[in-house]
């Protein structure tokens, strides 16, 4: 398998999905060995620094990319597997951000309170014991968790001639905070430009389902994963993933109902295509089958996820079994 | 312990929370030993019945109950520990009733759409394998899915003179329709008039996070139960579950980030109580060890979940330890 | 005519509508002559007074009835034509409750911020200028504003066995806090028990559309009204009035495009009923005839409203020209 | 004063805000006399066009421009003052269009029902009578209804780096679709980028509040226009628009409630910078004061209006006096 590795320098961010030129030009197979900065741009370091001090509000969630795959054409579909997600430094950073979070007056929800205190947390990196080290402030409580490394943000260039904020979530991706964005993952995006200008970054060591406060465990990552182009085989507007053990569908809107409806109906028409399901049939499937974790509700938009467990299903093969192909290519590595 | 056997005639089902003389005066501490019709009274039975036709939606989702404990007063916190839930019929029954259901129009999210087609779907119960087959309609697909009893209606009188719908959760409980609420669970309730008048109803032999079609594998239950009271221990407004392995709060309202919302801000105030920790420090916490599973997104108010699971925390006794104590007295049942 | 007075002592205030004995029995075609206490029981009567301090939150919002209509029956709809409101006092009081309001954390939008302060305002009321006068705190501002006598509150009994708070506007009215209530309007209600049991409440002196902060310039209120019934014309589901100028739908949920989507849909029945117009029609002609004020965006449900000006419409007869009668009746008093 | 005339070729039109170089530069206090194409690019003009059979959706919105205002810098504010909109036409367009509309499912809304038939209506406008001609299809109803003249779009460069469809209202302005947006309306609109990049477009001959199904009386549109440039003073974030009678602040977001709530508070800190009030009397002020009519509930984003009637207020000049001032420049015209 060709590999490209590609470390971005500060100055090669890329701040939106569409609107940039690409990184670099792969063919479809190709495995990247990436490196993505974390969602702060590396300048939140301690639990004394507060962000409307140190952050640079134009400079977050940098992105590594966009890359050009070759022959991506609207009306593919993009198929992005990632296969390791290591944690590049043994620190991550999470903070409030004034008048940002689901819990938070904001620029949308807008109310006459007085921004949230400003507070940084650090958390201590232990790879051996693989946790994250969340430490109190107002108590005397330290608690080892789990690190469950995963990509906050994965998308392409977005339809309709947009450029879009890397800090969004939408049919195209992007910043969808869901922790099923992990290693092991096959990421499904509809090709909206010739080429499909994907990048990925927001890496987060960990992260609760609905990233209530607005940030993570955010941390560098080092990103391995395959890219591989399905042609003439456009999945229905939003992202869809796939693991081992489940198939997964993200929808991205406000308000949140909305967000889940068009997860939901995108995994109806999921299971129409792999099973010949009709859309009642599916709906009902659906109703007495489905998880529905929150993604975010923090974002510009708001993501939920709709995953049905593959064990409760028949065998299939999604798009001629691609994720079974890329776990196969992955372990070669 | 003291055990009181209550399964009602038809006439005796209670249609509201509130409202209702109680059937029944029990002590703390009483283990009751219930039945429940399912949510469409027992009217559907057959794949061949529309609701439109065989429903009388007066008539849905009957509850057994209210029962009065003596000595619950406004100011005290009802637990209500499922010891066991048990299908009461080999099969359970799931439809599309017209104008309701998430992904349908209905009165409030109206639209100009006509109804969707109705469907009926019979599930048959295997007891020995533990599982309800799902059998379609529109394709050769049948599925074995796991038989996960659970209650979707456990609620007390509300507060502020309000007389309720067994259709609609809110503050005081109800429809909150969350696989959460099964056997092994103790349920913590703000009493709000003397007696709390608690009941329970609408068995579901399996359910989907969201209950997107607006109907789970409803069934008829045997329900065990023991209640119990903690004085003068208020739970701040939201209901909060306790099982041996999570913490968990539902709120309901509309929109859907709005329950959700009244979730996460119930585990922050529960955190707080359980770690000492302040507001921000819960908040950060949650953040990053919250699962968010929806519930409900089809009732009158919307249900979503906030959990933490136990084995992410330190060691806590949540109300003095009742959840353990009531575990330990469903085991000497 | 016949007339009936009433004037409720305070142990005769209604909190709730359903789940209250009548206060008279009254028949079709009867004027009444009532007084309404205001939002505040009375309670708030001074710049200086707080409301956590003055409120009791049980007893607010106290209604003027229940009214036994005679004859009036499920199927049928209720008119209530509002002859005239007339300020009962010399002042009006508006405030700001803690976790109340569109602009603050409620217990639904529910966030981690500290409440608002607490303020509260006393409007004089000068009648020979037919004004009320805004004094402000923070800045040397006295603003004249026209006194626009409205009810917040007009209500028959709920469907579905439901008890509702005087605080809720649903399909049966209630706290709709709508300035379209007003003298000259007829509020047609579909009527859900025998007898309806309508009561009204909550005068508001004078109320924007929206009511951002949550009370309006509440004041106590003489109401003269005719109740009229008309037989087997069930209006479909939520409340209409007509006024000797438009047409108004009243649509009551969260979030709250469903509110104003139950309104248009709403209207588009109306104008069906009245010109023959197909829906598709008739949402043409909505969507470039149709005004939308906002009514309340503080209550348990959000109240949005669609009216369209009689002037661009065809003349026509709604309910067999009631309106134009109680209009002549209203004149004869 | 300076006058530039401009009317764009089919190629010429810009369909989005940013990411087009722009087609003039001009300096602050010109006068621009522009033709803007209706907002299906002309190409629905019979009763028997269907939207699906003879729209492109990727070339649907167009707008005329971008305007290079010299010496437009972040931090200024744009005042675009409209003078006169008429009608270039003798008809205008309105239509169902599948999946679109405030009372179909959507994209976002999204339903499991099949999309409403489309139809098409054609307006004709009588110059003379000022008015346009609604014709129904389902009925023998023919009603003369007021040519109400207005933008549907008036928009700059968005911040952050982003490029939007000329679909999206948002705080760069962009489809808002009120009908405050008339002749003799000064729209302010914070500049993001050098030169701002101001565009308008997406005439309408007449629009209801909420613009329910998706589509207004939609024409070819003569503008004509003056802009200016107010330095070092930028508006916090959400449009402002002035006329002879009203302030009026428009926010866009979804759910609606949150629309709503940016413009509340874009109001009250407008009538803060006016009348030095804080922010709770400004809350209270705008409590009793405020008008609430929506925009439109069909778009990406939602908009909903705050205006209040300088009637009500004491005299006052936002920005210098730049209103009165401009609408002096135009009668020199």
């Amino acid at each position: 398998m060709h590999v490209v590795e590609y470390r971005p320098e500060r100055h090669e961010f890329a701040w939106t999905f569409g609107g940039v030129p690409p990184v670099r030009r792969v063919a479809p197979g190709t495995c990247l060995r990436l490196w993505t900065e974390d969602a702060f741009s590396g300048r939140l370091t301690s639990t004394s620094d507060r962000p409307s001090a140190v952050l640079d509000m134009s400079e977050v969630n940098p992105q590594t990319g966009p890359f050009h795959v070759e022959g991506a054409e609207p009306g593919d579909t993009l198929a992005v597997h990632l296969v390791e997600l290591t944690p590049a430094r043994d620190w991550g950073a999470s903070t409030l951000i004034p008048l940002f979070g689901a819990l938070s007056t904001t620029d949308r929800t807008a109310l006459l309170h007085e921004p949230l205190p400003e507070r940084t947390w650090i958390y201590q990196l232990d790879r051996a014991a693989g946790t994250v080290l969340f430490e109190a402030t107002s108590a005397d409580l330290r608690l080892e968790l789990p690190c469950n490394p995963m990509l906050g943000t994965v998308g392409v260039a977005p339809p309709g001639r947009e450029v879009r904020s890397s800090l969004v979530p939408d049919v195209f991706g992007g910043n969808m905070d869901t922790p099923e964005m992990r290693a092991g993952a096959t990421c499904y995006l509809q090709v909206n430009v010739p080429g499909a200008l994907f990048s990925v970054g927001d890496g987060h060591y960990r992260q609760g389902e609905g990233e209530s406060c607005g940030t993570a465990v955010e941390g560098a990552m080092d990103v391995v994963l395959i890219v591989e182009l399905i042609k003439n085989a456009p999945v229905p507007a939003w992202p869809r993933i796939e693991t081992d053990t489940h198939y997964v569908v993200v929808g991205s809107s406000r308000p949140l109902e909305d967000a889940w409806r068009a997860s939901q109906v995108g995994m109806i028409a999921w299971l129409g295509e792999l099973y010949g399901l009709d859309r009642l049939d599916a709906y009902q499937l659906l109703t007495q089958a489905a998880e529905s974790p929150l993604a975010n509700v923090v974002d510009t938009n708001y993501s939920a996820v709709t995953k049905i467990a593959k064990a409760l299903l028949p065998a299939a093969a999604a798009y001629g079994g691609v994720h079974r192909h890329l776990r196969e290519q992955a372990r070669s590595l």
